[in-house]
Protein backbone atom coordinates (compact mmCIF):
# COMPACT_ATOMS: atom_id res chain seq x y z
CA UNK A 1 0.00 0.00 0.00
CA UNK A 2 1.02 3.35 -0.78
CA UNK A 3 -0.26 6.66 0.37
CA UNK A 4 0.18 10.61 -0.98
CA UNK A 5 -0.73 13.31 1.27
CA UNK A 6 -1.18 16.83 -0.01
CA UNK A 7 -0.54 19.33 2.78
CA UNK A 8 -4.31 20.87 4.01
CA UNK A 9 -4.50 24.58 4.25
CA UNK A 10 -7.00 24.80 6.91
CA UNK A 11 -8.44 28.20 8.47
CA UNK A 12 -11.65 28.53 10.28
CA UNK A 13 -14.71 29.92 8.56
CA UNK A 14 -15.02 34.10 10.02
CA UNK A 15 -18.40 35.27 10.10
CA UNK A 16 -17.37 37.90 7.77
CA UNK A 17 -17.72 35.90 5.20
CA UNK A 18 -21.20 34.50 5.58
CA UNK A 19 -21.95 33.72 1.72
CA UNK A 20 -25.84 33.15 0.02
CA UNK A 21 -25.46 30.95 -2.22
CA UNK A 22 -29.06 30.58 -4.80
CA UNK A 23 -30.10 27.51 -6.95
CA UNK A 24 -32.53 26.90 -9.58
CA UNK A 25 -32.96 23.25 -9.83
CA UNK A 26 -30.56 20.71 -10.47
CA UNK A 27 -29.31 20.24 -13.82
CA UNK A 28 -28.15 22.85 -16.77
CA UNK A 29 -31.54 22.70 -18.85
CA UNK A 30 -33.81 22.71 -16.41
CA UNK A 31 -32.16 24.09 -12.90
CA UNK A 32 -28.62 24.87 -11.84
CA UNK A 33 -25.33 23.71 -13.63
CA UNK A 34 -24.16 21.24 -11.33
CA UNK A 35 -20.47 21.83 -12.27
CA UNK A 36 -20.98 25.63 -11.76
CA UNK A 37 -22.87 25.14 -8.03
CA UNK A 38 -20.42 22.73 -6.96
CA UNK A 39 -17.57 24.98 -8.41
CA UNK A 40 -18.75 27.66 -6.69
CA UNK A 41 -19.06 25.80 -3.09
CA UNK A 42 -15.46 24.53 -3.86
CA UNK A 43 -13.75 28.03 -4.12
CA UNK A 44 -15.85 29.08 -1.55
CA UNK A 45 -15.10 26.74 1.00
CA UNK A 46 -11.25 26.84 0.05
CA UNK A 47 -11.69 30.56 0.83
CA UNK A 48 -13.22 29.80 4.88
CA UNK A 49 -16.55 31.33 3.60
CA UNK A 50 -19.36 29.62 5.68
CA UNK A 51 -22.25 29.13 3.20
CA UNK A 52 -25.57 28.55 3.19
CA UNK A 53 -27.85 27.42 0.54
CA UNK A 54 -31.22 28.85 -1.03
CA UNK A 55 -33.39 28.27 -3.82
CA UNK A 56 -37.29 29.11 -4.24
CA UNK A 57 -40.16 26.40 -2.80
CA UNK A 58 -41.79 26.44 -6.37
CA UNK A 59 -42.38 24.21 -8.81
CA UNK A 60 -39.75 24.09 -11.81
CA UNK A 61 -41.04 25.69 -15.04
CA UNK A 62 -40.70 21.76 -16.38
CA UNK A 63 -38.43 18.95 -16.36
CA UNK A 64 -36.17 18.19 -18.96
CA UNK A 65 -35.01 14.82 -19.70
CA UNK A 66 -30.86 15.60 -20.31
CA UNK A 67 -30.68 12.64 -22.13
CA UNK A 68 -32.82 13.43 -24.92
CA UNK A 69 -33.36 16.93 -24.69
CA UNK A 70 -37.08 16.35 -24.26
CA UNK A 71 -39.82 17.63 -21.49
CA UNK A 72 -40.58 15.05 -19.45
CA UNK A 73 -44.27 14.80 -17.83
CA UNK A 74 -43.76 15.44 -14.49
CA UNK A 75 -43.42 18.29 -11.69
CA UNK A 76 -40.42 18.72 -9.97
CA UNK A 77 -40.17 21.28 -6.92
CA UNK A 78 -37.02 23.59 -7.43
CA UNK A 79 -36.02 23.66 -3.28
CA UNK A 80 -36.21 19.49 -3.11
CA UNK A 81 -34.26 19.38 -6.58
CA UNK A 82 -31.37 21.72 -5.49
CA UNK A 83 -31.23 19.80 -2.24
CA UNK A 84 -29.37 17.17 -4.51
CA UNK A 85 -26.39 19.73 -4.56
CA UNK A 86 -26.78 20.99 -1.52
CA UNK A 87 -26.29 17.32 -0.21
CA UNK A 88 -29.13 17.03 2.30
CA UNK A 89 -32.07 19.65 3.92
CA UNK A 90 -29.37 20.65 6.60
CA UNK A 91 -27.32 23.04 4.23
CA UNK A 92 -30.35 25.11 2.00
CA UNK A 93 -33.41 26.94 2.66
CA UNK A 94 -36.39 28.06 1.23
CA UNK A 95 -35.57 31.43 -0.82
CA UNK A 96 -37.52 33.50 1.51
CA UNK A 97 -36.34 32.86 4.48
CA UNK A 98 -32.86 34.84 3.32
CA UNK A 99 -32.15 37.25 5.82
CA UNK A 100 -30.07 39.71 4.14
CA UNK A 101 -28.41 41.42 7.29
CA UNK A 102 -26.83 38.14 7.87
CA UNK A 103 -25.17 37.83 4.79
CA UNK A 104 -22.24 39.69 3.32
CA UNK A 105 -22.32 38.44 -0.12
CA UNK A 106 -24.37 36.62 -2.42
CA UNK A 107 -23.39 34.20 -5.15
CA UNK A 108 -25.96 33.00 -8.17
CA UNK A 109 -24.13 29.97 -10.05
CA UNK A 110 -26.00 29.71 -14.22
CA UNK A 111 -27.88 27.15 -15.57
CA UNK A 112 -31.33 27.23 -17.59
CA UNK A 113 -32.66 27.24 -14.44
CA UNK A 114 -31.53 30.64 -13.85
CA UNK A 115 -33.60 31.43 -17.01
CA UNK A 116 -36.73 29.49 -16.37
CA UNK A 117 -37.04 29.43 -12.65
CA UNK A 118 -35.54 32.25 -11.20
CA UNK A 119 -36.60 34.64 -14.16
CA UNK A 120 -38.31 34.49 -16.88
CA UNK A 121 -35.41 35.30 -19.48
CA UNK A 122 -35.52 31.95 -21.19
CA UNK A 123 -39.31 32.92 -22.52
CA UNK A 124 -39.49 36.80 -22.28
CA UNK A 125 -36.01 38.05 -23.26
CA UNK A 126 -36.29 41.49 -22.32
CA UNK A 127 -39.25 41.42 -21.46
CA UNK A 128 -38.17 39.10 -18.43
CA UNK A 129 -39.65 39.40 -15.07
CA UNK A 130 -37.42 38.26 -12.00
CA UNK A 131 -38.68 35.74 -9.31
CA UNK A 132 -40.41 38.42 -6.53
CA UNK A 133 -38.45 37.10 -3.34
CA UNK A 134 -35.19 37.22 -5.59
CA UNK A 135 -35.28 41.01 -6.71
CA UNK A 136 -36.42 42.20 -3.05
CA UNK A 137 -33.11 40.38 -2.22
CA UNK A 138 -30.60 41.02 -4.78
CA UNK A 139 -31.95 45.16 -4.30
CA UNK A 140 -31.45 44.75 -0.64
CA UNK A 141 -27.77 43.78 -1.34
CA UNK A 142 -27.29 46.43 -4.04
CA UNK A 143 -28.36 48.88 -1.58
CA UNK A 144 -26.44 47.84 1.52
CA UNK A 145 -23.00 47.36 -0.99
CA UNK A 146 -22.61 43.78 -0.48
CA UNK A 147 -20.55 41.77 -3.35
CA UNK A 148 -23.01 39.56 -6.01
CA UNK A 149 -21.10 37.01 -7.95
CA UNK A 150 -22.72 35.32 -11.09
CA UNK A 151 -21.91 33.16 -13.78
CA UNK A 152 -22.93 31.70 -17.32
CA UNK A 153 -26.81 33.40 -17.79
CA UNK A 154 -27.30 34.60 -14.03
CA UNK A 155 -25.67 37.97 -14.90
CA UNK A 156 -29.19 38.39 -17.08
CA UNK A 157 -31.00 38.52 -14.08
CA UNK A 158 -28.55 42.00 -13.16
CA UNK A 159 -29.26 43.46 -16.34
CA UNK A 160 -32.98 43.56 -16.18
CA UNK A 161 -32.60 44.70 -12.25
CA UNK A 162 -29.50 47.38 -12.79
CA UNK A 163 -29.65 50.15 -14.91
CA UNK A 164 -26.42 50.18 -17.29
CA UNK A 165 -24.97 47.16 -15.21
CA UNK A 166 -21.46 45.96 -16.48
CA UNK A 167 -21.81 42.27 -16.56
CA UNK A 168 -20.38 39.67 -18.92
CA UNK A 169 -22.03 36.73 -20.79
CA UNK A 170 -19.49 35.64 -22.54
CA UNK A 171 -18.41 36.53 -26.00
CA UNK A 172 -20.29 37.52 -29.26
CA UNK A 173 -20.57 35.00 -31.62
CA UNK A 174 -20.30 37.11 -34.85
CA UNK A 175 -15.94 36.55 -33.99
CA UNK A 176 -15.26 34.17 -37.27
CA UNK A 177 -13.28 32.15 -35.08
CA UNK A 178 -15.57 31.59 -32.19
CA UNK A 179 -18.59 31.31 -34.76
CA UNK A 180 -16.70 28.12 -36.53
CA UNK A 181 -15.82 26.27 -33.30
CA UNK A 182 -19.50 27.11 -31.69
CA UNK A 183 -17.44 28.72 -28.40
CA UNK A 184 -20.40 30.79 -27.25
CA UNK A 185 -23.38 28.63 -28.71
CA UNK A 186 -25.54 31.51 -26.33
CA UNK A 187 -24.32 34.66 -27.24
CA UNK A 188 -27.45 35.74 -28.58
CA UNK A 189 -28.45 36.69 -24.81
CA UNK A 190 -25.46 39.43 -25.03
CA UNK A 191 -27.68 41.44 -27.53
CA UNK A 192 -30.96 40.79 -25.23
CA UNK A 193 -29.16 42.02 -22.48
CA UNK A 194 -27.73 45.43 -24.45
CA UNK A 195 -31.44 45.68 -25.25
CA UNK A 196 -32.30 45.87 -21.24
CA UNK A 197 -29.70 48.47 -20.74
CA UNK A 198 -26.57 46.14 -19.71
CA UNK A 199 -23.46 47.33 -20.59
CA UNK A 200 -21.82 43.97 -21.81
CA UNK A 201 -18.23 43.02 -22.03
CA UNK A 202 -16.13 40.54 -23.75
CA UNK A 203 -15.14 38.13 -21.34
CA UNK A 204 -13.36 35.19 -21.62
CA UNK A 205 -13.60 31.65 -20.09
CA UNK A 206 -10.14 33.05 -17.87
CA UNK A 207 -12.13 36.26 -17.15
CA UNK A 208 -14.29 38.32 -15.24
CA UNK A 209 -15.78 41.39 -15.49
CA UNK A 210 -16.33 43.73 -12.29
CA UNK A 211 -18.16 46.20 -12.14
CA UNK A 212 -17.18 48.25 -8.99
CA UNK A 213 -20.05 50.39 -8.73
CA UNK A 214 -22.49 47.51 -8.21
CA UNK A 215 -20.22 45.36 -6.59
CA UNK A 216 -21.18 43.12 -9.40
CA UNK A 217 -18.64 40.29 -10.43
CA UNK A 218 -19.69 37.96 -13.80
CA UNK A 219 -17.80 35.61 -15.32
CA UNK A 220 -18.73 33.60 -18.61
CA UNK A 221 -18.60 29.17 -17.16
CA UNK A 222 -20.26 27.60 -19.38
CA UNK A 223 -21.28 30.52 -21.48
CA UNK A 224 -18.46 28.86 -23.55
CA UNK A 225 -18.29 25.62 -24.89
CA UNK A 226 -15.02 25.16 -22.58
CA UNK A 227 -13.35 21.95 -20.69
CA UNK A 228 -14.44 21.72 -17.49
CA UNK A 229 -11.48 22.55 -15.70
CA UNK A 230 -11.49 25.85 -17.24
CA UNK A 231 -14.60 26.96 -15.89
CA UNK A 232 -14.02 25.90 -12.51
CA UNK A 233 -11.24 28.19 -12.85
CA UNK A 234 -12.85 31.04 -13.81
CA UNK A 235 -15.49 30.31 -11.27
CA UNK A 236 -12.60 30.11 -9.07
CA UNK A 237 -11.58 33.94 -10.16
CA UNK A 238 -15.25 34.70 -9.26
CA UNK A 239 -15.46 33.79 -6.00
CA UNK A 240 -12.14 35.33 -5.12
CA UNK A 241 -12.64 38.59 -6.06
CA UNK A 242 -16.00 38.39 -4.01
CA UNK A 243 -14.61 37.27 -1.39
CA UNK A 244 -11.99 40.03 -1.68
CA UNK A 245 -14.47 42.90 -2.30
CA UNK A 246 -16.19 41.67 1.42
CA UNK A 247 -13.01 42.97 2.57
CA UNK A 248 -12.85 46.39 0.74
CA UNK A 249 -13.85 49.85 1.42
CA UNK A 250 -17.43 49.87 0.51
CA UNK B 1 -14.70 47.77 -15.91
CA UNK B 2 -11.74 45.83 -14.54
CA UNK B 3 -10.98 42.46 -16.05
CA UNK B 4 -8.88 39.58 -14.22
CA UNK B 5 -7.11 37.00 -16.46
CA UNK B 6 -5.92 33.97 -15.52
CA UNK B 7 -3.25 31.84 -17.98
CA UNK B 8 -4.45 28.83 -19.56
CA UNK B 9 -2.87 25.06 -19.37
CA UNK B 10 -4.31 24.14 -22.33
CA UNK B 11 -3.30 20.57 -23.66
CA UNK B 12 -4.52 18.30 -26.07
CA UNK B 13 -6.33 15.01 -25.24
CA UNK B 14 -4.18 11.97 -25.99
CA UNK B 15 -5.27 8.50 -27.48
CA UNK B 16 -3.60 7.33 -24.24
CA UNK B 17 -5.87 8.91 -21.51
CA UNK B 18 -9.65 7.71 -22.94
CA UNK B 19 -11.32 7.53 -19.48
CA UNK B 20 -14.57 6.06 -18.54
CA UNK B 21 -16.47 7.26 -15.62
CA UNK B 22 -19.37 5.17 -14.18
CA UNK B 23 -22.35 6.94 -12.92
CA UNK B 24 -24.93 5.94 -10.91
CA UNK B 25 -27.89 9.12 -11.12
CA UNK B 26 -27.85 12.33 -9.71
CA UNK B 27 -27.47 13.09 -6.29
CA UNK B 28 -25.58 11.85 -2.89
CA UNK B 29 -28.48 9.56 -1.66
CA UNK B 30 -29.63 7.35 -4.50
CA UNK B 31 -27.41 7.86 -6.86
CA UNK B 32 -23.81 9.49 -7.58
CA UNK B 33 -22.28 12.13 -5.57
CA UNK B 34 -23.03 15.24 -7.34
CA UNK B 35 -19.56 17.33 -6.17
CA UNK B 36 -17.63 13.93 -6.76
CA UNK B 37 -18.52 13.30 -10.05
CA UNK B 38 -18.19 17.11 -10.80
CA UNK B 39 -14.19 16.71 -8.84
CA UNK B 40 -13.36 13.65 -11.13
CA UNK B 41 -14.41 15.39 -14.31
CA UNK B 42 -12.74 18.62 -13.21
CA UNK B 43 -9.56 17.19 -12.48
CA UNK B 44 -9.51 14.42 -15.34
CA UNK B 45 -9.91 17.62 -18.15
CA UNK B 46 -6.81 19.02 -16.36
CA UNK B 47 -5.19 16.11 -17.09
CA UNK B 48 -6.45 16.19 -20.82
CA UNK B 49 -8.40 13.18 -20.20
CA UNK B 50 -10.92 12.45 -22.75
CA UNK B 51 -13.64 11.59 -20.89
CA UNK B 52 -16.91 9.17 -21.68
CA UNK B 53 -19.52 8.84 -19.14
CA UNK B 54 -21.55 5.37 -18.77
CA UNK B 55 -24.58 4.83 -16.32
CA UNK B 56 -26.42 1.77 -16.10
CA UNK B 57 -29.91 2.45 -18.37
CA UNK B 58 -32.15 0.91 -15.36
CA UNK B 59 -34.57 2.25 -13.00
CA UNK B 60 -33.33 3.35 -9.62
CA UNK B 61 -33.67 1.17 -6.64
CA UNK B 62 -36.02 4.61 -5.45
CA UNK B 63 -35.82 8.55 -5.36
CA UNK B 64 -35.36 10.27 -2.07
CA UNK B 65 -36.02 13.39 -1.75
CA UNK B 66 -32.89 15.37 -0.65
CA UNK B 67 -34.87 17.99 1.39
CA UNK B 68 -36.48 15.26 4.14
CA UNK B 69 -34.72 12.34 3.60
CA UNK B 70 -37.74 10.65 2.73
CA UNK B 71 -38.20 8.13 -0.44
CA UNK B 72 -40.37 9.56 -3.17
CA UNK B 73 -43.38 8.23 -4.56
CA UNK B 74 -41.83 8.23 -8.31
CA UNK B 75 -39.47 6.45 -11.07
CA UNK B 76 -36.85 7.80 -12.35
CA UNK B 77 -34.06 6.17 -14.78
CA UNK B 78 -30.41 5.90 -13.66
CA UNK B 79 -28.97 7.21 -17.28
CA UNK B 80 -31.37 10.00 -17.90
CA UNK B 81 -30.58 11.60 -14.21
CA UNK B 82 -27.03 10.48 -14.71
CA UNK B 83 -27.14 12.97 -18.17
CA UNK B 84 -27.89 15.74 -15.43
CA UNK B 85 -23.74 15.72 -14.46
CA UNK B 86 -22.56 14.80 -18.04
CA UNK B 87 -24.59 17.87 -19.21
CA UNK B 88 -26.58 16.07 -22.19
CA UNK B 89 -27.18 13.29 -24.27
CA UNK B 90 -23.94 13.72 -26.34
CA UNK B 91 -21.05 12.45 -23.57
CA UNK B 92 -23.07 9.74 -21.65
CA UNK B 93 -24.33 6.21 -23.24
CA UNK B 94 -25.72 3.00 -21.48
CA UNK B 95 -23.38 1.33 -19.45
CA UNK B 96 -23.40 -2.06 -22.02
CA UNK B 97 -22.25 0.33 -24.37
CA UNK B 98 -18.82 0.41 -22.41
CA UNK B 99 -16.14 -1.21 -24.55
CA UNK B 100 -13.26 -1.77 -22.18
CA UNK B 101 -10.86 -1.99 -25.27
CA UNK B 102 -11.34 1.75 -25.95
CA UNK B 103 -10.20 3.34 -22.55
CA UNK B 104 -7.33 3.60 -20.55
CA UNK B 105 -8.95 4.03 -17.21
CA UNK B 106 -12.28 3.68 -15.41
CA UNK B 107 -13.32 5.64 -12.67
CA UNK B 108 -16.05 5.41 -10.69
CA UNK B 109 -17.05 8.40 -8.24
CA UNK B 110 -19.39 8.01 -4.78
CA UNK B 111 -22.81 8.13 -3.42
CA UNK B 112 -25.10 5.88 -2.75
CA UNK B 113 -25.99 5.24 -6.35
CA UNK B 114 -22.57 2.75 -5.75
CA UNK B 115 -24.30 0.99 -2.80
CA UNK B 116 -27.70 1.12 -4.51
CA UNK B 117 -28.67 0.98 -7.77
CA UNK B 118 -24.47 -0.41 -8.95
CA UNK B 119 -24.97 -2.98 -6.40
CA UNK B 120 -27.27 -3.87 -3.59
CA UNK B 121 -24.14 -3.03 -0.88
CA UNK B 122 -26.94 -1.00 0.85
CA UNK B 123 -29.19 -3.09 1.22
CA UNK B 124 -27.32 -6.68 1.62
CA UNK B 125 -23.80 -5.96 3.18
CA UNK B 126 -21.40 -8.80 2.72
CA UNK B 127 -23.99 -10.57 0.95
CA UNK B 128 -24.31 -7.67 -1.67
CA UNK B 129 -24.47 -8.55 -5.73
CA UNK B 130 -23.03 -6.10 -8.27
CA UNK B 131 -24.21 -4.57 -11.57
CA UNK B 132 -23.75 -7.67 -14.23
CA UNK B 133 -22.42 -5.59 -16.72
CA UNK B 134 -20.33 -3.17 -14.23
CA UNK B 135 -18.43 -6.57 -12.98
CA UNK B 136 -17.94 -8.32 -16.23
CA UNK B 137 -16.14 -4.38 -17.20
CA UNK B 138 -14.21 -4.30 -13.84
CA UNK B 139 -13.14 -7.62 -14.57
CA UNK B 140 -12.20 -6.48 -17.53
CA UNK B 141 -10.21 -3.60 -17.09
CA UNK B 142 -8.46 -5.89 -13.90
CA UNK B 143 -7.13 -8.62 -16.24
CA UNK B 144 -5.97 -5.96 -18.78
CA UNK B 145 -4.25 -4.31 -15.95
CA UNK B 146 -5.85 -1.09 -16.91
CA UNK B 147 -6.18 1.13 -13.70
CA UNK B 148 -9.19 1.81 -11.72
CA UNK B 149 -9.97 5.43 -9.81
CA UNK B 150 -12.87 4.61 -6.64
CA UNK B 151 -14.03 6.84 -3.74
CA UNK B 152 -16.21 7.03 -0.95
CA UNK B 153 -18.34 4.11 -0.97
CA UNK B 154 -17.55 3.16 -4.65
CA UNK B 155 -14.41 0.56 -3.54
CA UNK B 156 -17.13 -1.73 -1.54
CA UNK B 157 -17.49 -2.79 -5.47
CA UNK B 158 -13.68 -3.92 -5.37
CA UNK B 159 -13.88 -5.29 -2.00
CA UNK B 160 -16.43 -7.55 -3.79
CA UNK B 161 -15.03 -8.17 -6.37
CA UNK B 162 -11.26 -8.87 -5.86
CA UNK B 163 -10.24 -10.75 -3.01
CA UNK B 164 -7.82 -9.58 -0.73
CA UNK B 165 -7.38 -6.08 -2.30
CA UNK B 166 -6.13 -2.96 -0.76
CA UNK B 167 -8.55 -0.18 -0.56
CA UNK B 168 -9.56 2.58 2.01
CA UNK B 169 -12.89 3.63 3.04
CA UNK B 170 -11.65 6.12 5.55
CA UNK B 171 -10.92 5.83 8.87
CA UNK B 172 -12.50 3.99 11.68
CA UNK B 173 -15.31 5.14 13.49
CA UNK B 174 -13.74 4.09 17.03
CA UNK B 175 -11.18 6.22 17.00
CA UNK B 176 -12.13 9.03 19.91
CA UNK B 177 -11.73 12.59 18.11
CA UNK B 178 -13.35 10.87 14.54
CA UNK B 179 -16.51 9.69 17.12
CA UNK B 180 -16.69 12.84 18.88
CA UNK B 181 -16.99 15.03 15.54
CA UNK B 182 -18.49 12.51 13.92
CA UNK B 183 -16.13 12.50 10.86
CA UNK B 184 -16.70 9.21 9.42
CA UNK B 185 -20.23 8.47 10.17
CA UNK B 186 -20.40 5.85 7.58
CA UNK B 187 -17.36 3.91 8.94
CA UNK B 188 -19.43 1.17 9.56
CA UNK B 189 -19.03 -0.26 5.70
CA UNK B 190 -15.11 -0.53 6.62
CA UNK B 191 -16.06 -3.65 8.56
CA UNK B 192 -18.66 -5.16 5.99
CA UNK B 193 -15.66 -4.62 3.46
CA UNK B 194 -13.17 -6.54 5.80
CA UNK B 195 -16.07 -9.27 6.26
CA UNK B 196 -15.74 -9.40 2.06
CA UNK B 197 -12.10 -10.10 2.68
CA UNK B 198 -10.47 -6.72 1.82
CA UNK B 199 -7.92 -5.66 2.90
CA UNK B 200 -8.95 -1.87 3.92
CA UNK B 201 -6.51 1.12 4.90
CA UNK B 202 -7.09 4.15 7.18
CA UNK B 203 -6.74 6.71 4.86
CA UNK B 204 -7.63 10.67 5.62
CA UNK B 205 -9.47 12.66 3.30
CA UNK B 206 -6.03 14.07 1.49
CA UNK B 207 -4.48 10.55 1.60
CA UNK B 208 -5.00 7.56 -1.61
CA UNK B 209 -4.49 4.15 -0.87
CA UNK B 210 -3.19 2.86 -3.92
CA UNK B 211 -3.17 -1.49 -4.41
CA UNK B 212 -0.57 -1.51 -6.82
CA UNK B 213 -0.54 -5.40 -7.49
CA UNK B 214 -5.07 -4.66 -8.76
CA UNK B 215 -3.81 -0.84 -10.03
CA UNK B 216 -6.67 0.03 -7.85
CA UNK B 217 -6.28 3.69 -6.25
CA UNK B 218 -9.17 4.62 -3.70
CA UNK B 219 -9.20 8.13 -1.48
CA UNK B 220 -12.25 8.53 0.62
CA UNK B 221 -14.27 11.52 -0.18
CA UNK B 222 -17.41 11.70 1.32
CA UNK B 223 -16.89 9.39 3.22
CA UNK B 224 -15.34 12.43 5.81
CA UNK B 225 -17.51 15.04 7.01
CA UNK B 226 -15.43 17.26 5.15
CA UNK B 227 -15.55 20.90 3.12
CA UNK B 228 -15.81 20.66 -0.31
CA UNK B 229 -12.32 22.01 -1.05
CA UNK B 230 -10.93 18.88 0.72
CA UNK B 231 -12.78 16.54 -0.93
CA UNK B 232 -11.95 17.88 -4.39
CA UNK B 233 -8.50 17.85 -3.69
CA UNK B 234 -8.44 14.19 -2.16
CA UNK B 235 -10.55 12.93 -5.57
CA UNK B 236 -7.36 15.41 -7.45
CA UNK B 237 -4.84 13.19 -5.88
CA UNK B 238 -6.57 10.11 -6.83
CA UNK B 239 -6.82 11.06 -10.60
CA UNK B 240 -3.52 12.28 -10.64
CA UNK B 241 -2.48 8.77 -9.73
CA UNK B 242 -4.84 7.28 -11.96
CA UNK B 243 -3.41 9.08 -14.88
CA UNK B 244 0.37 8.72 -13.46
CA UNK B 245 -0.53 4.67 -13.86
CA UNK B 246 -1.89 4.73 -17.47
CA UNK B 247 1.87 5.63 -18.78
CA UNK B 248 3.52 3.06 -16.47
CA UNK B 249 4.82 -0.50 -16.89
CA UNK B 250 2.16 -3.13 -16.27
Amino acid sequence: MLRTTIRQFSSKPTSLRNVAVVLSGCGVYDGSEIHEASACLVHLSRHSASVQIFAPDMQQKHVINHLTGETMPETRNVLVESARIARGGQSISSLDKLQVNQFQAIILPGGFGAAKNLSTFAFDADKMTIDKNLEKILKDFLHSRKPIGMCCISPVIAAKLIRNVQLTLGKMKNLNENDAKNLFPYSGSVLTARQMGADTQECDINEICVDERHRLVSTPAFMKNAPFHEVFDGIGLMIEKVIQMIGTTK
